[in-house]
């Protein structure tokens, strides 16, 4: 089918499905959907982040929600596009509050995929281009004040006096870019953050790290990386850039910042948080409360037997510099996931002996081929020239439902097995226990399953299959002695260095640990799809459990993710606050029920 | 003319211009313009920055280049475009070395203006989008160096032991953008400045100081100004930018440096600077300096008899803080340029009472008229819409010679004059002498002529209009008392405050005093295009004197002017400084005569 043709059937769907949703004739609406269908929708209809998967659910939920929102001027933009059988096309919308954007595709006429998602909230958009602010006030301004005295007066009181509307605990990219939009949005908002400087969380990582995403797929919210900015950018030169985004974005950014305590005042719908800052305590009333704690939340450190008289130098990999102080040194790294590849590759190449003590299998992908055959088509110079913007590209990806994402996944990674099959038969060869995902399906899938179980190889895999890097996998660290290690396969290893590179808890451990026990349980687990997979047990949520979207404890939210969904989520974690904000009611569909507690 | 005839007519043009280039056939290619033609090249051609006017200018100059710079592959870049007579078009083009864009209007058949620039030179071009830089080298590399570690290391060795090719004097707009350029170009450099930080040269302006070109002047090379930058950016937030802008391009900026003296030595090859660094003395031998000390050289105080018994404040106006300590005080402020209407507004908005001294007539025109009918059709929201990007507004800019330039002026501020007939009226019924420049050309005129000579009104006309700043016109300043000062009119006037807005020198003057009277002399007067009019004197010269082009002192140059010129010349001063880095031969074409030594 050619455009023209395929953007008439698109059209005419459009106009049939507008008509239908114009007389509130839900049996209407949901005749257009495909038995097979989901609507993905990102708070426009919901005031949630919810798939409504299959014909009832959509009913149900249009039953619910479609008096109130008054969805209207659906309008395609573009053309249409039509292959293997799909049409889709990008869409435009409004809601009796809201503008939005969408995308939806038809299978044999009927809807298969729509995913509908807030672009701004009428009345209250941003200014930018046109209506922009003017920065100075032309004219006679008897007792001006210049932006400066404006600024520093606000740096002065808010936090003192004047309460923040919202509080971020955590200033990472999460909560900086977050941040940001809320000061585009006029929401008062102040970020905590432990360390002495934004971009330090960054900067005090391992040395050698790098970022294992390309740059086109990690640029910050209204300030993309200029066009030489390196592929993978170095930790610290990504911690300059977000020290200087915070400054010129002219964030509310409390550096050396510790969050204590927070509890929620029910009666005054505030929370009540107790920071230190610089060494000062200070009581905050934000009425919203955000953790953007990073997505990975609490350090996971097993508890060996015999830990305690190790007289080496053992640490969590969070907490591990870099590989200067080891040369020559004997290094076992518990974990064979990101961190434990990276600080691996690094010891050895400071000179250190070092053996991975591999767990449980892994998935391994090579850096450029993820490059080339999994993100390329969306994030890429080739992505970029081609027209696709970096918010197109972050809806397309956000239009898959996760219910079938792992469809698409299954065959890139049958034709990344295919290229590499060399590769990874000399990684099996050295003993490194390989796989791609419970139901092959790679790992774009393991992220959001489980945020672990995966290694972007960008080296250490090539020391590991030469054995400079040694290998005990498929075994378990049963006892820790004062200069050695001893595995569940009867060996005993040298160590003067244990670094644990065994992951983190879920982020609702960070609710426990600021807020109570019975919050965090509250609230549940965070992240994963209930797949039913290893490490994501069940059942099926169709989104990531309790993030960017309400919690059951009101006023408590979770941000966070990679670089790309951080900048993506944090849009409608900010429209949701804003309207909160400024008092529009916001009724939320479909709040899940807490099936795990972490 | 429909567009698909004008783009047939160029390319034939275009066609018998390569013909008669590629066969150095002079005489042909000449006969390819009209008697009144302008060819202006910015360095692709004559390693200089000229305008040749007239078949004979072009003829002489291609006689000496052709054979050289063997230009070819001369390609009309989108479609042509007609109007009025006139066909224009983008052109690229190459050189042996290097590559160019160009802009072509034709007049009846034959070219009357053409514009030729260099954008990159082949085998050093920039790395960007595909060809950027990795950030990590993937794979095993013992002891390997990460980003933090090079670039520490390159700050402790650049300019002790290790020297900068290139030393930028003034770390301001000018020599920041520059800088950026030639990092990205390989060419290292250091940037010293005497101020506390990148910025510092904004921040510490008058309070009140905001730009009065709009933000889509504005930008800096490489990394725009996000969308919802205000639209005149107050000092202290441009200071923020400059400020970041120097760390995420990680400019060698040394701060709270004072440069105290520089020689050239000639046998050697390069320069011997001194300067003082947070207290240490050190000396830098950079084999290219740059003066980027402002375009608007050593403020000018003129000698008032009696100045030295003044009881009260007395300062320049690039010394002037704001007008917060002067209310109730009676200020008097000399000049009636910019600085002087922004002082004086900031002076009665604090409760001061303000008299201007105006000694000679003044351009006048407001800020939204200049941005409505002056840029927008280059440089605004509108623009940027009708895919006008910065750079092509730049080379449009470029692309009208000098010689005509008025005539495309003055027209423009026949309708100013007309819209705001009324405005103009009301200042002059106040007493305000208004001019529009010697021959009614305008702003721009008079900023390219005299740097000097006018205010974009962004309030305080009213304030005069009305009598609430006090004016004393046509007068000079003749004496100054203990608490007053005495006019030629024979007025005296009561005075907490002077405020001398009374301008800057040429730009010669740095080298005056960094260097020596000789150099200064040597190099002759900076700006000005030798236009014979009023602080312009002849004979004419084309192009600005001494401007991001070869001066006659070797290695010397001279960097400024507003941010838009700061960050088009850049460009062109970058690529010859790298040429001469890389050694490839630069032969000047076209040196001018120096006429006037200030």
């Amino acid at each position: 089918m050619d455009e023209p043709e395929a953007t008439q059937h698109l059209c005419q769907w459009l106009a049939d499905f507008e008509h239908a949703l114009t007389c509130c004739d839900t049996p209407a609406a949901v005749a257009l959907f495909a038995d097979e269908s989901y609507w993905r929708d990102l708070i426009s209809f919901t005031w949630n982040i919810i798939t409504l998967e299959g014909k009832d659910a959509i009913a149900a939920m249009l039953g619910t929600t479609l008096s109130r929102v008054r969805p209207c001027r659906w309008i395609i933009e573009g053309e249409a596009h039509s292959a293997d059988g799909v049409i889709e096309a990008w869409l435009t919308f409004e809601t009796a509050i809201a503008r939005g954007k969408g995308r939806v595709r038809l299978k044999g006429g009927k809807c298969w995929t729509l995913l509908t998602t807030m672009t701004e909230l009428k009345g209250f958009e941003e200014r930018q281009g046109e209506s922009r602010e003017r920065g100075t006030e032309h004219g006679v301004v008897p007792d001006r004040r210049s932006w400066l005295e404006r600024k520093t007066q606000e740096e002065v009181e808010l936090g003192y006096g004047a309460h923040p509307y919202c509080l971020i605990v955590g200033g990472g990219q999460g909560g900086i870019g977050l941040g940001a939009r809320l000061k585009r949005l006029g929401v008062p908002t102040i970020i905590v953050d432990r360390h002495e400087r934004p971009g330090d969380a960054w900067r005090k990582r391992y040395k050698s790290l790098c970022l294992h995403d390309p740059v086109w797929y990690d640029h910050m919210p209204y300030l993309p990386f200029p066009d030489h900015w390196p592929v993978f950018s170095p930790k610290d030169k990504i911690g300059d850039w977000l020290e200087m985004y915070a400054k010129v974005m002219e964030l509310n950014y409390w550096h050396s910042t510790e969050c204590k305590s927070a509890r929620y005042d029910k009666a005054m719908g505030e929370w009540i948080v107790n920071v230190d800052r610089d060494g000062k305590a200070i009581t905050l009333r934000p009425k919203q409360l955000i953790l953007a704690t990073g997505m990975s939340g609490v350090p996971n450190i097993p508890s060996f037997p015999g830990a305690k008289r190790f007289k080496g130098v053992q640490h969590h990999s969070s907490l591990h510099p870099g590989g200067d102080a080891f040369a020559g040194k004997q290094c076992v790294v518990v974990g064979s996931n990101n961190s434990a590849h990276d600080i691996c590759a690094d010891l050895w190449e400071h000179g250190a002996e070092v053996t991975m003590v591999q767990r449980s299998s892994t998935l391994v992908v090579k850096s450029e081929t993820l490059m080339e055959l999994g993100l390329g088509s969306l994030y890429s110079e080739a992505a970029v020239k081609a027209g696709i913007t970096t918010e197109k590209a972050d809806l397309t990806v956000a239009s898959i439902p996760f219910k079938i994402m792992h469809e698409f996944q299954i065959p890139l990674y049958r034709k990344i097995r295919k290229q590499d099959a060399e590769f990874y038969e000399r990684l099996r060869a050295a003993g490194f226990i390989l796989d791609f995902g419970d139901d092959e399906s790679g790992l774009s899938m393991k992220y959001m399953r489980r945020r672990s179980g995966y290694y972007i190889d960008v080296g250490a895999s090539e020391l590991i299959a030469t054995g400079r890097i040694k290998l005990k996998s498929a075994v378990e660290l049963i006892e820790i002695k004062e200069h050695s290690v001893v595995l569940s396969d009867g060996s005993e290893i040298e160590a003067d260095l244990i670094v644990y590179a065994t992951g983190y808890g879920s982020m609702n451990g960070w609710a426990a640990k600021l807020i109570s026990q019975e919050v965090a349980d509250t609230v549940g687990k965070c992240w994963g799809l209930g797949s039913n997979t290893t490490k994501d047990p069940g059942p099926w949520e169709g989104e990531l459990r309790n993030m960017w979207k309400p919690t059951k404890q009101e006023a408590l939210w979770f941000h966070g993710g990679n670089l790309a969904q951080s900048r993506h989520y944090s849009r409608y974690l900010a429209l949701q606050l804003k309207a909160r904000m400024e008092g529009i009611p916001t009724p939320v569909y479909g709040m899940g029920s807490v099936h795990h507690l972490s």
